[in-house]
């Protein structure tokens, strides 16, 4: 009842809104307008069902036309039809050595205690690997193993058995048989298979071409407007071109369209034309959810039909499978890792079928989770994982789930399909992953958990400078979270910079209460600054901690257990400060860059974080204490190649140069193991 | 010392060869001149060796200069430094879902049984997906959850948390922190990233150059010669193609420098011209051997320095590594799987170091041989296999050796490589083995090894039109090897055409005999005339069987076993004509075509075959028995969903009509089942 009340109401709400613009007159371009009816999701489908009704409706019969190319341009694509080969190769018998040539019927009998001697031009001829036989011969003897007596004799010592050191007509490829069936994807080594086989061009399908049509009023193009020029609000489009190149990754190529806005008529007549071109596929990427401003299905419905809309799937939800003119119409979410997903999960397995070729199959490996992940029930979620290889074997954790977030499968080694008959899975039990890297390079991969800080980037980069092999992965969980995960058995080392509020020393006192049974290393990595975030220009003029009991000043804090937050309890018990006199002292907030961006928005007046957040915030920053951020490593990897590739690095000139280029570091006892 | 002689006689006796063309006249363009010294090679490195020398000399620094794409277009290709996200994403607090945005304080208390009242535009705001949070509030209310109870009021009945339904500016991304490090490998993933990160073009390597030059007198360019005008002694230069395709999959880039003959002069004087270009590396391909025809190796001594010449691996020994104006140049051999050997393990590397990126390494499985795979102490040797999942794993049958038989590899699943220290790996013991097609590709492969028939390959081919998923692949070992195949456990079927002599009936006392103790079912393939194959115009105008006895008729025979050989005896005992009486009986030959090359080539006058070895190589064909090809394929398959699968193509219209078209078949009865 409550949606229809909204619907009816709309129009009106959205007309005051515009009567009143001046309460969002620094958030330009956006509107508050909600000027078309909330749709609502058809009945939401099964993964299986939705991928089922569009391999009904679409893959019977591929739609790909052929074209006939050289085999060098062929290269990856798949022959539309068999091909036979047109010559043998060798087309003729061909010596394998360089010798001389001999009928080996006249050498039976030659041996060490009776030599035999041939006339050159008669019984034997000269050759080279590769040469053509001389007829009447059918064997070749290495020219090593003859004596040459003068020009017209040679003499040997053994006899020759027939064919040897000839490579004979057709041994390799025989003339009329099929060298590859259909639906064969020609691969480098093909080339050379299909060019000895006298086939100069072979057919093979066209790929599947795509449409791509962008909408979004909030899209802006990054083509065509600077960096500086994009507001608040508005966001660079860069769906239509990941999907480009997944397209293009599997087998097909695109066409993109202009970008649109929401505007239902223009988008129905976008779909229609493309529909009408020589394409096999439309994707319409935005508006494909059940929001008031999401104009995809209804556009696809006008102009054909609607056959999945949601597919109870996460992230990708919101993907829609339609028909215009005979051929397939995707809604593609806007979400990035949506979009992905609903690609990879209903597009891509169409366009494989298409190309005769089966399913596309990431290599799978067991992991095991270093935390439960839970999920929905009757929803098929696909979460993104990092996977490292610690100990025996290969642990996952979880990275942030939100469809939003591209980085959290940028980040990934792998994704866990939690199926929908699951409510998750538990801690440490195996469980199935696909892997995004290749397995070697997850081996080779260096697992730190912990407190985040900007040097362990600059650690990750010098190590992949200096050695091409390793890498270092990092997963941000605050210093306690990173014990706990050496705790577990679930990385390989620890960022910590717990203070102990007792003597004012790090990390030690820490490690011997929480990991009492763990022999670890503590590796110092860097001191650096922390300070108060304050507005450009300081307009509250604070210039310390004790400027936080002002009145007119709001705190914005860190989690309970972060090291910041330890470090903030400290200095206030120290300057006798009671945190039930500081403002805005029970606001949380889980990164130093989520405070920076409250002090920016004016949500909070100051923040206690580290310079690099101040500075990518452009926040002023005022250094209130230095404090010492160090690696615990456990003993067991320590001596491990891997760890002491990684140590030399953290104690080489040019990690310390750039560390120091950061500001706000101090690289003094930079590498110095601290016990 | 026979070397010597021979080396101190070359010049004579190319000069009376040359004097004596008649005795080659057939053979065009071959020269028998040996008018160089021959070769000899350095001594021969190891593999591991020659790997050492290769990296050492040339993987220090990367010799790739730096280019700016923009993000789509640099796909695929390496990060040359790190980047730094220009933006963060989102770059302000974003609305994630439709609804009001409120602060959440506000709504504290809010309950069920005290429902709470705001006011439009003071306390809510109407916010769609993605809009910019209104300054002031801190979460979204979704829409469902709002009562609207007019123009400027809504009712909630729970409170709101802080920054629910809210992406907060850089949640995804943030401003400055880098998002991928150097060397990191650009996906259709990290397109979505760089964009949203405000990268507009990107820092990639360039990819390595290579310039190839293709060196052989014997090869001729498949881009200017019609297949038509090629003649015996003249190959079909294919190795620079596949070395271009490698190069480019290595993340590299050719060009394709004229072919030049066995002229050393020209070869040096290509390589310096060459090494002077803006380019990374050099590829001489032929003449690496020890030949005397075989210049790659003088003609880089001739312009700079050779480092290794010969190294102890199968196939790919006679590689050349060299350096000339500080550029390696290196020595690729002529036959192909050779140049791919000597590209995958010396100079794949080698690009891979100069990208920043491991070495390149297929995923592994472990397989059984299905038989023993001996090799040479002291030599590496790469063995391609075919592999087949049969029952619970993976059975492994190695394929032709020969380094000049491209199909060995590109009919290959997978490569086992055996080590220099070992002779070779017992059968049924597991042996690692690098993939060459995926995993999932090979589980759904129906594996058939037994007696080759041109059916089979229809058969593949049908089979790849009707399933995306399923394949067939087809070894060939005759039919009793087939049955002995079945024996060993090691394929799904075996075809086979043994004839019983005692009643002339097919396979099925043979498979009492020596399958008695596995369960199988015998299916109908086709009935297959063989006949005699003979020249063109039958020269010596044979009509029968009986013709053989002739004095003027010379047999080509096949090897004992085969069912071809069984059927012979078997007609000739039934003729009453003995073996003794026929010239040539003892002439042995493995394969259908290898039967007719023989002919081809007038070593023989006759031969029994199949219909399609003779139309293969245009000779004349007379039938002269229909003979019956069947499939053995054990219980334990028969019911599975890929038998069932082939079997339905073996009985479709379509595979008939093939099978008939082929000529020399009869499909009356295929697909029936037998027993």
């Amino acid at each position: 009842m409550w949606l229809i009340c909204f619907r009816e109401l709309v129009a009106g709400v959205a007309e005051s809104v515009r009567n009143h613009p001046d309460s969002v007159t620094n958030i330009e371009r956006q509107e508050f307008v909600l000027s078309h009816k909330r749709n609502v999701y058809l009945q939401m489908k099964s993964l299986q069902e939705a991928r089922s009704i569009v391999m009904e409706a679409f893959a019977g019969a591929t739609p790909l036309a052929v074209e006939n190319l050289a085999p060098p341009d062929a290269v990856g694509r798949i022959l539309a039809e068999p091909v036979t080969a047109r010559v043998s190769s060798p087309n003729f018998h061909a010596a394998a050595m360089d010798g001389i040539a001999v009928k080996a019927a006249t050498t039976f009998g030659a041996h060490e205690s009776r030599p035999m001697e041939l006339r050159v031009g008669q019984d034997v001829y000269y050759v080279n690997t590769g040469h053509v036989l001389p007829p009447g011969t059918d064997a070749v003897i290495m020219i090593e193993q003859v004596q040459v007596l003068d020009d017209e004799r040679v003499r040997i010592e053994a006899p020759a058995f027939p064919w040897q050191h000839v490579r004979k007509m057709g041994e390799d490829i025989v003339a009329t048989e099929m060298l590859f069936a259909r639906y064969h994807r020609i691969t480098p080594y093909c080339v050379g298979a299909l060019l000895a086989a006298g086939l100069f061009e072979v057919p093979v399908l066209m790929k599947p071409r795509v449409a791509i049509i962008p909408t979004g009023t909030e899209l802006v193009d990054w083509r065509t407007t600077a960096l500086e020029a994009v507001r608040p609000g508005q966001v660079i489009e860069s769906n239509s071109y990941v999907l480009e190149a997944l397209v293009a990754a599997a087998g097909g190529c695109c066409t993109r369209w202009a970008k649109l806005g929401d505007d239902p008529t223009a988008i129905g007549d976008a779909i229609t034309a493309a529909a009408r071109r020589d394409i096999e596929a439309v994707f319409i990427t935005g508006g494909s959810s059940a929001g008031s401003e999401d104009f995809a299905r209804s556009a696809i419905a006008a102009q054909g039909e609607v056959l999945v809309h949601g597919v109870t799937m996460m992230p990708g939800k919101p993907v829609i499978a339609g028909r215009v003119n005979g051929k397939p119409v995707f809604g593609i979410p806007g979400y990035p890792v949506s979009a992905i997903m609903a690609f990879e999960q209903l597009v891509a397995p169409l366009l494989a079928a298409w190309l005769g070729q089966p399913e596309p199959k990431r290599p799978g490996v067991m992991v095991k989770p270093t935390r439960k992940m839970a999920s929905k029930l009757g929803v098929d979620e696909f979460v993104r994982v990092k996977i490292g290889r610690v100990g025996e074997g290969l642990v996952a954790t979880a990275l942030p789930r939100g469809a939003g977030q591209i980085t959290s499968i940028t980040e990934a080694d792998g994704i866990v399909r939690i199926p929908a008959s699951s409510e998750g899975v538990a801690a440490e039990s195996p469980v199935a992953a696909e892997l995004l890297r290749p397995a070697g390079a997850i081996d080779d991969t260096i697992v730190a958990v912990g407190s985040h800080d900007n040097t362990l980037d600059v650690l990750a980069d010098e190590l992949r400078a200096q050695s091409s092999r390793l890498s270092l992965s990092s997963s941000h969980v605050g210093s306690m979270g990173g014990l706990m995960a050496l705790k577990r058995g679930v990385c390989h080392l620890a960022g910590s910079h717990l203070l102990d509020e007792k003597d004012g020393s790090y990390n030690i006192s820490y490690i011997r209460r929480f990991l009492p049974d763990l022999p670890v290393r503590l590796v110092h990595l860097v001191m650096r600054d922390q300070g108060l975030m304050v507005l450009p220009g300081n307009p509250k003029g604070i210039r310390g901690i004790e400027d936080l009991e002002r009145e007119d000043v709001r705190l914005i804090n860190r989690q309970g257990g972060s090291g910041t937050r330890i470090l903030l309890d400290y200095r206030l018990r120290q300057l006798g400060l009671g945190p039930d006199r500081i403002a805005g002292y029970a606001n949380e907030e889980f990164t130093h860059m989520a405070v920076a961006a409250a002090v920016l928005s004016g949500a909070a007046d100051v923040g206690l974080g580290i310079h690099a957040a101040a500075r990518a915030l452009n926040l002023e920053f005022i250094p209130v204490v230095t404090e010492q951020y160090d690696l615990v490593i456990p003993e067991a990897f320590f001596e491990t190649r891997a760890i002491q590739s990684l140590l030399d690095v953290i104690r080489s000139a040019a990690f310390k140069q750039r560390v120091t280029a950061l500001g706000g570091y101090h690289v003094d006892r930079t590498g110095e193991v601290l016990m």
